[in-house]
């Protein structure tokens, strides 16, 4: 069983993650916290509640986080996910308020309180993570483990020829949170970018009139008919979700212990995730590192739990 | 009236700042908040506890801030202040514990509380700022003025040829205040090394056998004694009494808008405070900078107050 | 038939790449001129005239170049070549002398000298081609194209996580040769890294008492017993060749065009080659990109040249 | 006696040096070498012979040098000097051609042609010496001093808040030149700034009809009428007439050993000179830097010789 703390930007795959993680029994969904990444906190605040509106599960709080980077400027991709962030779903009007408290206080005072049993779910920038460990530096100690969707080992990024989207969204947050010594799997684009989900497979799955079907179908849409033409893509790539499944099936994933450190001073590789794997440069590592995926097994998994719980 | 926070890390001239502090009927101390600087936040929180002690201003509360700068590693001038920060001073134990609010959710509260009443007179590295500003972005709105000791606008700096102290020491911190877009006057290198307290000056000033007189009289040894020495200084720089001064003296100072910036990307400057003045460079000014100071006029009117409450 | 200078700090696959051009008909070797690089420039010098004494190739002119990178320190590559370049190879003494040109100028003036014809092939780091270019910027007209051998586009380095050793040894005339606007083409390690040659290869390929067998065997026993177990290698790459065989046999390689810009500013990334390859972010492309490598015709092409003309 | 190759890029204040070192019997003009700075070469170069032409000096050589800098991009100061460079001067048609010779290869010549006698004095940006270093690095044995005008090491800069022009312009160049290893002098806005020419003295020393006086008459109303109003300046600083004149009159200035680097990282301090001037930080001096400088006594040298050389 895994208590998690799913701190998000919904985002079209960050909704479907949310949907494998309401699907999984191994996972017991403490609380949601929001953050500006694919747009702003607003936004991807009222998405997670809607999301759980939609779903029925508004028992689940929705902690709203911040709307700035830690250092720098805000940076977005309504292109990728639509302008309010999922697409052309139509959510309903979410049937819950978030809670008062801020996210970086609910995610201290969550792992402060359950000490070794807290998993923080991250797949937006790191931007509440890094205030947290400032604000309370001993929740590196409390945490159970921290599961990372960011960063591009060895393979290309997706917003640069350098970095992925996360962790160029805020570079200095990502420095803080591997640098802060507390345990890290980082499920990075080299993994991520394995797990196709083609057109087909989409139209095929959220065949269906149950609002989740639907609001599936929308997101898809978006995807399929105005973002991968317009950017050359074909199938859709699953991050968040391999990210999430990654939790409780960690053996999807073959990992790497590596030494992994962001570029905060390049002129053109800002954000990048340069990562350490052996040898006389490297210095301890500070995370494990995914390297292959088993996608098919993945993928079959996310249509069988998904599809089953959200008929 | 000024009610003010004091954001500070003790610190010799940060004890002077609140001894001035406390002998000025125009200044009502709200709190302190300390942070990393000088010395390690565990020995300034220390060090304010027990300054208060011994004047006898225990009503004051005091909540310890951040430990770590906002992105960058700990750096000290445990040379200048002495081993605990307040050179030889014994001070007594104190006779009160920090609250238990941390010192970024004081500073939140405090100015969210009391809309366009509080002062923030920040004389330590910004990081207790930078978190608050990133936690709650409405305290721009909510805050006074903010009265800054920190930066070397067209002087060289007194850690690197090109930084002062308190940016250097959190210059991601100092970017994130900077372009905050709340009123701030920054109380400079340009100015304070210009108020020089001469060793006869200290000397004479300290005479007596009040516990407040010992203790300056302590921390002036360190630097006279010890410090100014050994790296070919003579008088001791009044730095933060000066910015605590300007908060209810403001002429004092004459000041000239400025656009400021902090380098975050150099091999040799990082930390530099990059100060646009005017012309075709210039941004829209954000701070109120320190050009000169009437330095007779701000140390007589110190002996005086300090002197005469503290006899 | 292309007449070539051949810029290069050899190093034992720089020595492989020339057995090559002086075992290809449609190769004519004008001038070898020389670099520091995986060894001092007085190194290379000595083994490119030792090398061509060695094949009784005298009359080709040797230039030697320059000693520093264009802006940075030096960088060395002993522990991969061996001590003075050419792991353990017993060369003889050089029977001639370098000539009395500076290799910038040699270069200058036989492309100056022969507007259309001369191919710059360079592999070693580029700070001859740089100050040429800064010295008679008109040969970006004259030249008929510049082949090197450098870079890591899509996979990472081979010095650091993100950058090649012969852009990372001189990044600023790396950028400064990208910039000029001639024709380049891009034999990057994401190619040359897929052209092995195992030691069973060499072991046999090496066979045979003469002269140059004798020596392609030693710097292969260095490679194989000294450098490579100790860095996790097995086998050995054939950057320089593959470079030098693409001037004559451009379809070993698929070619795409991209724009690379190197990472001058980076603190983990100096030296990256950052490539464009398409899409908004996309400047005009400055060089064909060698994307993949037919690399089994390649090395049997190779054994059967270098074999056929030194039995 | 000094022999010295004056690199140059009039300009102004260059063409007032010019007209300093011709009217100084301790000065033997060797050449003058051009580079791209105030305007582009081909300009500079025009000028030059122009000048020479003005005062009859068609004998000195003249070799034209660099159009582009080290590394970075071309950069201007055509509003301070005017398209032209030498702002409204109509000058006669040169009557000579520059010599065939690069001004690199002339550098590199004349000093390595007459060991310990030739004093570099370079007063505009040092991309030429940058490549001479490299080209040859011999010669920072056997020149005789490097006199340069560039840099801000205790005052903010003219071009940025932190840059100097000459240095702004090629900081690569000045990289290489501050690390070369010869003995420098370096005379910075730091003395330059306070060389005040006042309108008053550049009315009255202009009055006359022969052609040098109304060249230095048509220069000082672009600068007085055009220039100063524009960017409220008031008086002509004259940068590069101090630097000439300190060659053979260098108690003008007080001078400090100073280790100083030029920064090449900064994103708002590009080009800064961090000077170091003594104590734990600071590597070995590689400057003679200017601190202090009689102007009164310079200023009126200058009148007199240039005066009484062009009446």
């Amino acid at each position: 069983m895994y208590r998690i703390i799913l701190d998000t930007d919904p985002g079209i795959d960050d909704a479907l993650a949310l949907f494998l993680a309401l699907s999984s029994p191994e996972i017991q969904l403490e609380a949601i916290t929001t953050v500006t990444g694919n747009v702003d906190v607003e936004h991807t605040t009222h998405n997670a509640l809607a999301l759980l509106t939609l779903v029925g599960r508004t028992d689940i709080p929705v902690a709203r986080g911040c709307r700035e980077p830690l250092v720098g400027n805000r940076l977005h991709a309504a292109h990728v996910h639509g302008e309010h962030g999922l697409g052309q779903a139509r959510l309903p009007q979410p049937g819950i308020q978030p809670v008062e408290q801020h996210a970086v206080d609910l995610i201290i005072e969550k792992i402060m309180g359950n000490p070794g049993e807290i998993t923080l779910v991250a797949i937006g920038p790191l931007t509440n993570l890094a205030l947290a460990l400032r604000r309370e530096p001993r929740i590196t100690q409390a945490v159970r483990e921290v599961v990372i969707m960011g960063g591009a080992l060895l393979s290309p990024g997706n917003v640069t020829p350098s970095a992925e989207f996360n962790i160029y969204a805020d570079p200095h947050a990502a420095h803080v949170v591997f640098k802060a010594g507390w345990p890290i799997r980082l499920v990075s684009l080299d993994t991520t970018n394995r797990t196709p989900f083609t057109q087909a497979q989409a139209t095929q799955f959220t065949q269906g009139e149950s609002a989740v079907k639907t609001c599936m179908r929308q997101m898809f849409a978006h995807y399929f008919d105005i973002y991968a033409p317009l950017y050359g893509q074909s199938d859709f790539h699953m991050h968040d979700p391999l990210c999430l499944a990654s939790v409780f099936q960690p053996d999807l994933i073959t990992w790497q212990p590596a030494y992994v450190e962001v570029e905060l001073q390049g002129a053109l590789t800002m954000g990048e995730t340069v990562a350490y794997f052996r040898g006389e440069q490297a210095a301890t590592p500070n995370v494990l590192a995914s390297i292959e995926v088993d996608a098919e097994r993945f993928i079959q998994m996310f249509i069988e739990r998904v599809g089953s719980t959200f008929p």
